[in-house]
């Protein structure tokens, strides 16, 4: 998927909404557990209740890894159920010498059919380089959401910027916004903002909002562009939002106001 | 496995040699490809061929992953082959928010039984702690042996130094020299000597000899100290010495060659 494909699809939907598959068997209705593969049973009714309102799905591998290879099933029948139309992301956050980070690329790119995969920038260009095929995303660990983030992340470097800024401006070294997009926290305003200054075509992708706190008209005032330039992720709030027999029908309420509430902001933007 | 107990091993074998298990499909041996677990059989005749003469084994994910859920079966029965005296490194290079990374330890823990993981430490502490369990490692990327490493691990911080020093400096609130080892590669040795006389106690995880070009003699000379405090990965060296029926023999002797110069070594620094 190109970047054009992800901008009109935002406009289309309205919406610009990234949802996170990362599903916790202590967690799934418990219905489900009788199921062959509850796993992905719960990801396909998640699906199926919030397709239309979404435009990317983000399923971390952490949660299916913990599976063993049942896991890895699991998430690929998960990954062949989304159609083509979704921006579809590993959340893996791998980073390896050009051989092994090839080797990455090929399962997460030809294996199991995603779009991009989260990186992280620390070992520099070759371990990126792999991810960067043609309507391929890296999606580059910047500024990200948790607590311990500003130990390494927000050290001063001696262009007087942090460090977060320079990787920004390293990777404009690498390629372009036509494949590379950045990691960067609802519950960080100040880098989102300074992040978009430094890098005003490229794609955010944020995590936080939600269970993890961050606010989405803070975000959107900080960091959208002409072109939207955000995909929200949201993962907990949605999954989670009920454990009943019709779980879905509540992940369907959550991002339908998502969603409305995207597209308010879309429209007072000029984007739609 | 604790620090002692990897001393111990290290002074009764005369070896600081950790083995790479990086099995290529297209560069295992072609009577291998008619088992049923090619992968498995393959790691196999290593492991036996080598077990006398190394404290470690790192298996590398991306490896592994590539060959989808049967890669992961290869890779579980590849650790319950390998003895309990043998090191085991899980080399994953992962990072995540505190609750993701602890399924990632959960997974190389206590599903595969690994002691140890590589981790990127882009992400601060709460990214690494999940890590840190009782006779347990966490083995931090810091000077990695990839051309491209420098971009970012080398840049000048306001302190003065680069950035891979002051991730070094930041991981000693995280934890110290029990429980966290050090990445750095062969192929940097000034970065192994400054890196040495920031951290004189903790083990380095050094890659890059043999295939990568990086000196066994001149590592030990930059960064060796009383205790060994390196560990030594040497991988496509030693698992595709030969491509015959007999390859393991020949595997065999590249170890025999490099253990015997670890023992000159270990004797020459008086650590044996």
């Amino acid at each position: 998927m190109n970047l054009n494909n992800i901008i009109s699809t935002i406009r289309h939907k309205k919406s610009f909404l990234c949802v996170g598959l990362d599903p916790v068997l202590e967690s799934i209705p418990e219905h489900l557990l009788q199921e062959d593969d509850p796993v992905f049973m719960f990801n396909k009714y998640i699906i199926d209740a919030t397709r239309d309102l979404c435009v990317a799905y983000k399923p971390n591998l952490a949660f299916y890894e913990k599976l063993g290879p049942s896991g890895i099933k699991s998430l690929k029948k998960t990954i062949d159920y989304i159609s083509d139309d979704h921006f579809i992301i590993a959340d893996a956050k791998r980073s390896d010498i050009f051989n092994s980070a090839k080797m990455y690329a090929d399962t997460f790119y030809d294996y199991l059919g995603c779009d991009a995969v989260t990186v992280s920038p620390y070992m520099g260009v070759d371990a990126v380089q792999p991810f960067l095929r043609k309507n391929k995303w890296a999606i580059l660990l910047i500024a990200t959401s948790n607590p311990g983030a500003c130990d390494i992340q927000n050290i001063i470097t001696d262009s007087g910027n942090p460090l977060y800024l320079d990787v920004v401006q390293n990777s404009m070294n690498w390629s372009d916004y036509n494949n590379i997009m950045f990691v960067v926290g609802a519950t960080r305003p100040l880098e989102l903002s300074l992040i978009r200054k430094k890098a005003p075509d490229h794609f955010f992708l944020v995590p936080g909002v939600g269970a993890q706190g961050g606010d989405l008209k803070q975000v959107c005032d900080n960091a959208m562009n002409d072109s939207c330039g955000l995909l929200i992720n949201m993962s907990r709030s949605i999954l989670y939002a009920n454990s009943g027999k019709e779980f879905y029908k509540y992940s369907r309420e959550v991002c339908l106001a998502t969603q409305a509430e995207m597209e308010v902001i879309l429209r007072e933007k000029k984007i739609i």
